[in-house]
């Protein structure tokens, strides 16, 4: 609260100044400076906040801080030794069972892993590696045994462990990776194997330097049938750090970021490891070979095995998120002190935030990182329901898997595009590693990538939409949506949902009605669901049509639809931020700052249906005349919003330690106050010189009375 | 040629499978490797090809090329070096007078220029402030005595000099710097002086390490008038590398790219030099302090110096294009080897550019860098004709520099956003530094910012429209707008322009009829211009309605608008750019390439269109029902174009010396072979495990049969 409470003396009073058409459901504006920050920073941060707060504190260590200046090698040692620091200060193992020395605390460990970003994005991913997937893998697919056997060393980074899933071949596409692992009847052990290029490990964490095993992924084969991707422990250096016999590896070397950590190459010639080695929750092999399994289907055992992964999706979230409000912080604190270009005034210029086009940029996107904050701690409890054994049932365990399909993606996606927004609203400042935006901007690119490829994740939400619109339509059987169905509903979709849009579409040109009807948060709902369901009725129907042809013809015919697919997922994600913004609004208890939370949800789903104008006008969901008043709407939702801006992201609670930005302190407002100060004295003293424009215009005066 | 040649044999036909709706214009569909590339390249390279071929041919030599590895003090190093190796070279004189060693070839010097991206862009940029800047200041704003005694050192590197206008305080406002440069008679010096810390000069390169001049940029003061900023030529360092008395700076340190270079500050403690380091072309202050310059007017004086600086924003627009090319070079050439996913062929993965969203992430991508491409090269033959004295007029320099201010942001912005689709489009693959797209992308983010904020730079665009729609409009004086003419304006639109739209709208549902409209150049042509008249037309009623009133309240009025100013700048760069393409295809003999190439602009201004979707259909220039049929004509498109992809991206001549990246080989075409030819070894022996899915089924079709 700092900045904001030295500028809050000079902060500009825009709000008193609003348009007409709010004035009924808000006479008594809200005054900057009166919003509940604590209730607001209690709502950002989640049911775990006090866990975050927590990974908060630890963070400000100097000692988990990243050093831009290191080169690769020293960074890796750097971060290595971090993950040290976590471990003495039990720092990672809520998740854990109480047995181990843990919490069974899946929420909070993910929340409060999530935050570790602050002090560098390699701490929070290689953290990851060690305990959100080599030892989760021990935890969720192993049993007791290997609970007992490997959890401790995994937990206390005695052994540092790779996670070997995805191959140079394989990423998204998990069941069809190429390492092998056959059994032996005769040895009792498995071989691992990795039978050709494509095949090897690839950007494995820990891989390249400090792991000393790993949990392999691989086709498990006995008795001549293969029986899917299962997970084997494989030790796979010694003491010393040198591979152990059949293994090798790569160095991937340098990143476009995260380089505090050794990703890295492995592969495997005729590895044995004893039959136990297999991590066998979900499936076994006898001494004899004979494999079992609780999950008889193999398809559902391979998405209940994956299943785990899970919780590297909402971390993602959590994190991206939390690298948003890092940079918009930064903007927004350097957006309220830095002044250019002389507009109102001719003796002091402008502050950056008083420009509208800034304020498009940057209130706009935090009313989007507030959005992404609330889907993301909605995802969260959702995750912790589900791992906590509250609420796991198959609808249970897919839904989240959905829901964290649609959010991941939209909450990294959006978090570059904030950092790079972000950064360029400080012009070359922004540009500085002392200012951090750059670098945290390229240590979260490959966020939307990993653990799951953006667009292959809204491709899974796209076909789970596909397949609740249809109750017919099975994951890949595109052929089995009903043209009865799909003709139904369309009908239907025009004629029911959209009771509001339709029946106030008569606004008689006025933009007071209009802005009305734009933050009626029915109608806001209505126009964002009735756009999913449209747009996967109109996908559906082309699948429809190729019912019961080739699988050639279906994917040919589904490949037609594909660009639209990904972007009614994408539509779908902001529903759901919008929902769960929608009931943070609800839950939020002081007037003043519901009033404010109210315009910031306003300002979110308007730029949202801004951005989709051309499809809500050609599908007839919005007249002309209310397409053509958003823009000047959202543009005064923002002006609105604007002397609320530092208070708002100040509310997510980073601390200067966590910034750690010249743009974020009081430097440029300093700067600005001492070369008004230099002027206004050299003006009181007479010495200012005149300048040539002026002198110009006196001579010209004087030639023109001599004439 | 390499990779394409290879792949052709193997290339998809998906071409000749085309919709009905484009056979009638091109009965003879062109076959993929069909194409003219020479004369693409031609086109691609623009009139001083043979410089950019002489430029490529010196970058391919590894000494210029990027080591990621090197940190920070060491990469400084190495580029100083590179430097030498282009004066060597004799590579980067080309722009000044034969009389000094020069060429006066002022297109083709940039041309060559903007290449040096492909080797690093640190020593692009470096180079740019070294001869692009500080030597370009010494001649184009000195006069002869000036260019005899420094030219000769500033070209041959012997004095390394930084270009000092930016401050803390002032980036894009450069009128607004603080730096004083004060006359003193009696001595006969100008004395430099830093009145304040916002006036310190900052991230100037070769300020931090390797200066030994600077080109200042200063407030002139004589006889207590200030006649704007001019330019003085000031050493700063002695032979030993250290500051000259007065004279102190900082090192900017670490930056979030563009790290060859060693930006810094510096200060002036009432440094004094000669009156005649005062580079005096447009100013001159006499031995008695008598100011006299052949420009009368002190804000045309001012803009005439700092149009020497276009050339920054030419140069930055070609290299931006050239890393576009280059990112998408190495994405289009994996998208065709790698494979993913089995959607039709249970036996084969599907390759990556036949799905339909990689295609419209790429293909509509590469569609975008051939109109950054001719968009520059029209940009670069303007500036030739400026500054080659063929056409400079006072028009002809104002064009060229509203030109520059649209081109550069828009071809800077497409890199940036290019670069990162091509590296998401890569997955892990593109995240590595051996394949140079997060690097590229890191070193290309602060062209965005320099040489011209692209925020600031549109805004002088949408001033020009404003002025230009006007013929009455001021630059600053936004009351000059006559209500009586934007009236009339804003009616002629609605009647005229749109000819072609009004007039054949009803196309009774058919979607062929509604492509064929699309398609129709004169279309495209009056939707941009009509788009960019209207929006212009609609933003200066606004400002009319304030004509007389306050500056404050003027001011206030502009900045309602400046949001959509901005955009309708964007729009008009657009425009631009389809008219360079436009230009392009139509200068195109050969028929099959005259065929694609039009297919090509048809998918750029379609996807224009698509982004502006909702503007179109709600101002009625699209009618709701061809707003419909517009996103399946551009997938189409897409598709049509996909065959043709690698051959249009190589086109521009890209060796593999400036890619240097895996992706861009046959590596990945290698080892899917090599697990292809696995699988079917396995299956022809007979050693393929049966996957437990299909035991599964024969047991069940089993126990139906004895059941």
């Amino acid at each position: 609260m700092t900045v904001h409470e030295k500028l809050a003396a000079e902060a500009p009073r825009h709000a008193t100044d609003v348009p007409s058409d709010v004035a009924e459901i808000a006479p008594e504006h809200p005054e900057p400076g009166s919003l509940d920050s604590a209730a607001l920073q209690d709502a950002l941060l989640g049911a775990w906040a006090e866990d975050r707060r927590t990974a908060r504190a630890l963070v400000r260590d100097p000692r988990l801080h990243r050093d831009p200046l290191l080169g690769m090698d020293e960074h890796r040692e750097r971060v290595l030794g971090q993950l040290g620091v976590l471990v003495e200060n039990g720092a990672v193992h809520r998740m854990f069972p109480k047995e181990f020395g843990g919490d069974d605390n899946h929420g909070g460990n993910i929340a409060a892993f999530a935050d570790l970003v602050l002090g560098d994005p390699s701490l929070q991913i290689k953290a990851g590696v060690q305990w959100g997937l080599f030892a989760a893998a021990i935890l969720h697919l192993g049993t007791e045994e290997h609970h007992r056997r490997w959890l401790p060393g995994a937990m206390d980074l005695s052994v540092p462990g790779a996670f070997a899933m995805t191959e140079i071949g394989h990423g998204s596409d998990v069941a069809s990776i190429g390492t092998t692992a056959t059994y032996d009847e005769a040895a009792g052990e498995f071989v691992i194997h990795t039978p050709f290029k494509g095949a090897w490990k690839d950007y494995l964490g820990n891989a390249a330097l400090h792991g000393r095993a790993a949990t392999v992924f691989a086709q498990l084969i006995t008795k001549g049938v293969n029986h899917g991707v299962h997970c084997f422990y494989v030790p796979i250096r010694d003491e010393d750090g040198a591979f152990l016999p059949g293994i090798g590896g790569e160095d991937d070397g340098l990143k476009g970021g995260l380089n505090g950590i050794d990703n890295g190459r492995l592969h495997f010639d005729q590895v044995r490891v004893p039959r136990t080695n297999l991590l066998n929750r979900y499936g076994d092999v006898a001494e004899d070979g004979t494999y079992s399994s609780p999950i008889e289907s193999p398809g559902r055992r391979f998405f209940t095995m994956l299943g785990t992964l899970v919780q590297g999706r909402v971390s993602l979230s959590l994190a991206a998120t939390t690298a948003s409000f890092l940079g918009l912080h930064g903007a927004i604190a350097y957006g309220e002190q830095r002044r250019q270009f002389n507009a109102s005034d001719p003796e002091r210029e402008e502050v950056l935030l008083d420009y509208q086009n800034h304020q498009r940029r940057l209130v706009d996107r935090l009313a989007r990182a507030y959005a992404d904050a609330f889907a993301s701690n909605e995802l969260l409890e959702r995750f912790d329901g589900v791992f906590s054994g509250r609420a796991d049932s198959d609808a249970d365990r897919q839904e989240l898997e959905t829901l964290a399909a649609a959010i991941k993606p939209l909450a990294t996606w959006n978090a570059l595009d904030t950092l790079q927004e972000t950064r360029e609203a400080c012009g070359g400042a922004g540009f500085m590693a002392r200012n951090r935006i750059p670098q945290m901007r390229a240590d979260l690119d490959v966020y939307v990538t990993f653990e799951g490829d953006n667009n292959v994740l809204l491709q899974l939400v796209g076909k789970r939409l596909l397949t609740d619109y249809s109750h017919e339509f099975g994951r890949l059987n595109v052929g089995a949506v009903s043209r009865y169905v799909v003709a139904q509903a369309s009908d239907a979709i025009h004629r029911a949902g959209l009771h509001k849009a339709v029946q106030s579409v008569s606004d008689g040109g006025s933009e007071r009605r209009s802005a009305n009807w734009f933050k009626d948060p029915e109608v806001q709902r209505d126009l964002l669901t009735d756009r999913v369901r449209a747009k996967t009725a109109d996908i559906a129907s082309t699948l429809a049509g190729v019912r019961g042809k080739t699988q050639a013809e279906q994917a040919a015919a589904f490949n037609t639809r594909q660009h639209e697919l990904i972007e009614v997922a994408r539509n779908q994600g902001e529903l759901l931020q919008w929902e769960a913004f929608t009931r943070a609004v609800e839950a939020t208890r002081d007037e003043s700052t519901r009033t404010v939370l109210t315009w910031l949800r306003n300002l979110f789903a308007l730029r949202v249906l801004e951005e989709d104008l051309g499809w809500l006008v050609a599908h007839g969901r919005l007249s002309s005349q209310r397409a053509r008043s958003l823009r000047g709407y959202v543009n005064r939702l923002a002006e609105r919003l604007r002397p609320f801006a530092l208070e708002l992201v100040e509310a997510f609670g980073l601390e200067p330690e966590h910034l750690r930005m010249d743009i974020a302190t009081q430097a440029e407002a300093e700067r600005q106050a001492e070369a008004h100060a230099w002027f206004e004295a050299r003006r009181a003293a007479g010495e200012e010189p005149e300048d040539e424009k002026a002198v110009r215009a006196r001579e010209k005066a004087t030639r023109g009375r001599r004439g």
